[in-house]
């Protein structure tokens, strides 16, 4: 059996960069490792969850698994919960939640004014109702998060965000009638944080300033925090996580997998890549797995920042030369959770080219590791048929008859 | 309509072989007719069963022929009751069985000291009992498996084999309350063949030996023999099956095939494989669908001798040269079951190299059958989509809307 460490560069797949001379950032960039492994390893390309869909970190990080998203994810309150880096249990509901300013009983604006920063109003808001704890962090701006723990919670209530300005601000209301305990302490929550907030020096301030208050949050996409079988259960392997981005460590923590830390790891393009993947490589004596979330090349797709991108990956490349001594009882799985192509600046539903390298694995033609280029490898996959190739190349997989 | 021709060549994916210049199998043989079929085929690569799967060759033969083994495979007991030649019938209840050693109450050894031959010991069980027939075939060693058939049976029953050395040899417990007469009738076959075994003439023989003693039938893996739909209801076609291997014969007389008998083949490395392609040619006049299985080049796989699968293929291919004359009205396919890797000796999850050829295909620009080479041709396929494409191919398939 080998240790694995699958390595995922967040965005990594990307379209022609006119400034790159029409290639993609994998194409312009120096990236002799990772050429390296695609020449002694197996490659393709994968579409994260499935053809065209265009997946979030968060439902492509649940596919590439093991972890149907159609069945673990309980939609975007709980995912922007992990990601704001709440410690989130199973059974928590989550929801994504906004400041709004009410003026004269009507809501005239879901963004307060596009407020710069509510840490201080969401710290006064926590509190504890019936047995029932109310946990809120800030995003960015207007946004927040807010996660109620307790006894007989249900994700089954309606929105009190109005979606709309003008109208009076809502209470949320039971969906069925196993929820109305969880409406009932929502809506007194609700009505408390109303006092706090108008109270507040924050909003005080905001109004002798001429400013709009942020005095309702409204909250939005209740979901319930899944269970979801672990990792180690699944697949028999003790599994850590390294990655700067909280959605990342989240969705990991559920799984059961241990966070490690890193010096230097910002999930910023600033990350000291070194110190990543040298604590991979020795977390690797400890664990079966190592999850790696390299999240810099995603920023720069959404920065429309096609330089940024091929320099992050060659900083990337540089950090990974160790990697080519521990192929012999390690397999080496890279690829990105999705496409995020400079000239678009948002994810796409493009596949996203992958290798996998081990000691004595059958290599394919392919001898450089972009998406044109692994396009003629072995593989056409989806990434939910990563880990049974991992399973398989690791020599982990049971066998399926005899 | 053509007719059609799969042959299967078991185990054949391969990986780098230090002894052949770090090539595939595939790829050091001479074979010119695989080559010429791959030239004018299209061809790719298949995944048996899906991607990763380390599958057997019992659910990879159900899958490549459209049984989706995840609801006809029922279980280790079954399989490997038809891979001894016992001649099984839907709704018989099929076990593994273990000759182990019960001394002073306790089982002491779960394989009878690895007793060579127990056939003496295996017929004399043989028995009927309130009107259930107990069928039992000694396999390698101390391995058996044990058929019951009759009414009212269920598989829905414990195993008795303890797993476990120092414990109490075990009776079997009803699972459910149907299963009750079953556990009852063959809780009186395991008394009876205690007694039988600990008198039996092979027995007393051993023990004066000073060896252990094969007196106690353990078994485990209760499987009931599927019903599946047979091949001519889903596909219109009468086939046959050509095969030395009593799995592969169990498997296609389950779907209704005939089975044909061919002069030198033997199931093992040394089989007459011009015996094997000209009866497959000569089966054609008679049959819609021949299936051959040709088992050689996984045991080379098994043994570690990528010398022997390289010589294997290259015996095959020479064998196969008849097969560029029935083109015109043949679809020939070709692939393996699975990967057995020489370098591995056992079962893997990579994808196989497939091959369709017929006259009139559009052949892809693939020239030369193996791994790497078909790695650019038309298909990336699960074992499951073979059948459509060799109905379509074949022109036997239906047109799907207007």
């Amino acid at each position: 059996m080998k240790k694995v460490l699958l390595i995922i560069m967040d965005g990594l797949g990307d379209r022609p960069n006119s400034s790159l001379n029409g290639k993609t950032a994998l194409q312009a960039a120096y990236k002799p490792n990772l050429d390296y492994l695609a020449l002694n390893g197996a490659t393709g390309l994968m579409s994260p969850v499935s053809l065209g869909i265009r997946s979030g970190s968060d439902t492509s990080h649940l596919s590439l698994l093991g972890y149907d998203p159609e069945k673990y994810y309980t939609g975007r309150g709980p995912f922007e919960a992990m990601g704001l880096g709440i410690d989130l249990l199973p059974g928590d509901i989550a929801f994504r939640a906004n400041f709004g300013s009410v003026i004269n009983s009507k809501v005239v604006d879901r963004r307060a004014g596009r407020i710069k920063d509510t840490s201080e109003l969401s710290k006064s808001l926590a509190t504890n109702i019936d047995g029932v704890e109310f946990i809120i962090k800030s995003g960015v701006e207007h946004r927040a998060a807010l996660v109620l723990r307790g006894k007989n919670l249900s994700d089954k209530i309606s929105d009190t965000d109005p979606h709309n300005i003008g109208t009076d601000p809502l209470f949320t209301k039971p969906l069925e009638k196993e929820a109305e305990f969880t409406a009932s302490v929502l809506n007194k929550f609700i009505e408390r944080s109303r006092k706090i907030l108008n109270e507040h020096s924050v909003n005080i301030k905001r109004i002798e300033n001429g400013e709009l208050p942020a005095n309702e949050i409204m909250i939005r996409g209740a979901g319930k925090i899944p269970e979801i079988p672990s990792f180690r259960e699944k697949y028999g392997m003790d599994a850590a996580c390294i990655s700067g981005t909280p959605l990342i460590r989240g969705i990991a923590k559920l799984a059961g997998f241990n966070i490690i830390s890193v010096d230097g790891m910002t999930g910023r393009t600033d990350t000291n890549y070194g110190n990543v993947i040298n604590s991979a490589i020795s977390s690797l004596k400890n664990y079966d797995f190592v999850l790696v979330n390299i999240k810099g090349t995603d920023i720069a797709g959404h920065d429309k920042n096609p330089e940024l991108k091929k320099s992050i990956i060659e900083r990337v490349d540089q950090a990974m030369d160790p990697l080519k001594k521990i192929l012999t009882n390690t397999l080496i799985a890279i690829t990105g959770d999705h496409s995020t192509p400079c000239s678009y600046g948002d994810h796409t539903g493009d596949p996203v080219p992958i290798l996998f390298s081990t000691e004595g694995i059958l290599s394919d033609y392919v001898n450089s590791f972009d998406e044109l280029s692994v396009s003629s490898g072995f593989y056409k996959i989806k990434s939910s048929d990563i880990m049974p190739i991992i399973l398989s190349y690791s020599e982990r997989a049971e066998k399926y008859g005899a």
